[in-house]
């Protein structure tokens, strides 16, 4: 995927150009990116889509196509167009790492640079965090419904387009799942691919019997037979183990059977039950039928022996909600060489955002190393690790509790600075083992699928004070 | 969005590699795209799509860093890598005209190829289609609900991807929308973009009224104010009428005002009052905020007074329903130079394929011009205008009706012939108006938002009669 300067929208460019023409466009401001809620009713969400942030800001440049549709525009004044012709990224990004767990409000992404550049990249940097961590979040609770067993995403066709598809499925690969079926993806991430057969080999051979024959002569021990063409339990499943018996005596393997269709929970039973008997308990079976975290879950209740998952359209559309809704808002801006604080009122306190240059740090329980929660503070606090930690709930205060024995680390560090990549870029692989280093630090309150609990995350007294003090004042001014 | 042969599923390629290896990789299939359930419970499904799905398929070719990622995979031969080289697509497709009304279990593309193509295609071919005419199908319902007031698409921020963003908005505006606020997709698609102000551009003036006077200056009468960042009643909206009064003591006239936020019936009636109390009738209200079909028709139903609706998150993600479940099967193939009919057994008797080499044809009224259902048969038959016409309900066979007065249409037209596009391919603004008349020949009973009827679809003699043959014939065989 390439990104040009125009994967924004208008409005950007409309208030570039006042700023252009009050000649401001140079001031700088800081801009996070946060969300509101968990996707799902989820515990956490999986912090995903950095990679392509960078991607998308590195190379930043209005090209000479974008020039001229701009100049088709009567809105749009030349002399401007003209000047958006050095425009780069030449900004500053504090940034969350992928597959970190990040929660409700709190700053994941921070950029200081020019108004110009903070206001253009705003659309495209939500597209690439929303849509990315909403996949990862997705097929973080999945795998945590396999309970260990693997689970490979087959869901391209329903993918609401082809990034969709290949972003999706390398963030469904960085919060732990075993592979894809999508080639791209796997050609562009080094995602492990899979795939065996469809309906069409078993429908394009004369019986199913001969279509399984030589799906085995070509692929051995690499095959799984798709059992559900014409009847799972009187034909595909007997004539698996028929192709099987035949490939022992070939001293070869038969991989598995899928189950594509149908009762699930009894299907993988009864197949199982006839594989055991017929000697082959090594044949795996394989699920795959729009299935979800709370279908894998509530099949495993039943009793479904199910030992590799498939899931399709629930991931790679995120089906049950299908947007994270992730926003990007202003939180201070130069004023006479300073960084004002800068803060919008609600009617819904909240959603006011915290004001100022901040900084979220995350607190360890020194004994368990397991997280006991977030801070968020104002960037220049210095936190005394060796003082009881006093942690208020953001918008409920009453909800307050302190802290012993801790150690704490910034979430935010430095991905670019002055427009320079920074960061050493992690493997997906690095990302995928941090994801899942970060999962087992949290109790598992936070992680089970329905009603977790709520994890705390507090705001410092002096951005709590400062937080007053601007509503205070904003509302005295309206 | 460039696509490459490597958008696609695994298991086609290791299906080309065994079909490539029995010599058979040549022989012709029939496939036909079809959905089985209009999505949102609608009555109609877009029809979206086609202009990638030809654009995809034109370009259809393996390159060199797909064949060398193919090279590392032990799965694949490298005489099998080679012949990939010379793949391109040689078929034949017909399909629905862009725009087009679709109704479940019809053929909406139907493609006659090799089976390596047949195979290659597949995943890439649905997600175009489903992704599009779900996109389509969303923005319709809206328009319905906005009766003749216009909608803007300002989604980009919270789709799934950045072609999601743009086809997503070119989809919209097929199904009748009136504009974009996403840049790339005026550009790519000659969309009219539409864009005004943040909260940010309030935010860094030093009052709201600030803020106006100087986007006044700069846009003239094309400014829309954003008027929640403090409190809309109070602070936005009269600051708004006083710019307004400003404006037209130079002779100009504010275009509007936006309210993003709280409630929307409440304020657009209460600002309406306002505004027409300051003798400014001229002065549109825009609204905008997780809107959706339903909730603008229930805010109709409140009075609320809104010109321009702006759609975002609830359009670009299809939110209700984020998949269409289309999908891909074989219905015929080469035998002895001959296409037999294929069809496939599901326990579930809806989900099984209509067999054979089809076409569908449109049954219209004489007398009022409105669609009366639609007919599928075999590519061969004829059909005698003159004579009666029975129609029976495609599975619940006890639902019939006979048709006397009728005109047909075919709905499948060629697009593609042995490779070569031979379709006029409409621009979008013709697939715009063309949706818009076969709207107009739908009988508003099919068209309402909740529970509208089912639109009739039937099968002919001839094709009910094949698959009756065929089921019989497979269940057998089992």
């Amino acid at each position: 995927m390439s990104y040009t300067a125009l994967d924004c929208d208008k409005y950007a460019l409309t208030m570039m150009q006042g700023f252009w023409k009050q000649g401001r466009h140079q001031e700088r401001v800081v801009c996070d990116a946060f969300f509101r809620k968990n996707p799902f009713q989820n515990g956490y969400t999986v912090f995903a889509g950095l990679t392509s942030i960078i991607d998308y800001l590195k190379n930043l440049r209005v090209d000479e196509e974008s020039l001229a549709f701009l100049s088709q525009d009567p809105l749009f004044e030349q002399a401007f167009i003209e000047d958006l012709k050095i425009l780069r990224f030449t900004g500053t990004v504090y940034a969350a790492r992928e597959g970190d767990l990040i929660f409700p409000n709190e700053t994941v992404l921070r950029i200081e640079t020019t108004m110009w550049e903070a206001l253009l990249i705003e659309a495209q940097l939500l597209l690439l965090f929303n849509s990315q961590s909403l996949f990862a979040t997705k097929a973080s609770r999945m795998v945590q419904a396999a309970k260990g067993k693997p689970i490979i995403e087959l869901g391209k066709r329903r993918a609401q387009g082809n990034d969709a598809s290949i972003d999706g499925a390398r963030a469904a690969y960085l919060a732990g799942l075993a592979g894809t079926s999508n080639m791209h993806a796997g050609q562009k991430y080094g995602i492990p691919t899979v795939g065996t057969m469809a309906h069409f080999w078993i429908q394009t051979h004369d019986t199913e019997l001969e279509a399984f024959r030589q799906y085995a002569a070509l692929y051995g021990n690499a095959s799984i037979f798709l059992v559900d063409t014409y009847d799972t339990l009187r034909s595909g499943v007997p004539h698996a183990i028929r192709v099987a018996k035949e490939m022992e005596q070939r001293g070869e393997k038969l991989k598995g059977i899928r189950l594509d269709s149908g009762d699930i929970a009894y299907l993988s039973k009864m197949a199982r039950k006839m594989l055991d008997e017929a000697s082959l308990p090594y044949v795996q079976i394989v699920a795959s039928n729009d299935l979800d975290e709370t279908i894998m879950a509530d099949l495993q209740f039943q009793g479904a022996l199910v030992d590799v998952w498939g899931v399709g359209t629930k991931l790679i559309t995120a089906y049950e909600q299908p947007a994270l809704g992730g926003v990007y808002k202003i939180v201070a801006r130069e004023k006479n060489d300073f960084f004002l604080p800068v803060i919008k009122i609600s009617e819904n306190p909240e959603k006011i955002p915290n004001p100022g240059i901040k900084q979220v740090y995350r607190i360890v329980d020194q004994e368990t190393g397991k997280f006991k929660g977030d801070l968020i503070t104002l960037e220049h606090e210095c936190l005394e690790v060796t003082q009881p930690l006093h942690m208020v709930h953001p918008t409920h205060t009453y909800l307050q509790k302190t802290v012993h024995s801790y150690t704490l680390y910034p979430l935010l560090t430095p991905v670019i600075e002055q427009g320079e990549v920074v960061m050493d870029l992690p493997s997906l692989e690095e990302s995928r083992q941090f994801h899942q280093q970060q999962l087992d630090r949290l109790w598992p309150e936070y992680k089970r699928r329905t009603n977790p609990e709520v994890y705390p995350v507090s705001l410092s007294n002096e951005l709590y004070d400062l937080k007053k003090q601007l509503l205070l004042e904003k509302g005295r001014q309206v």
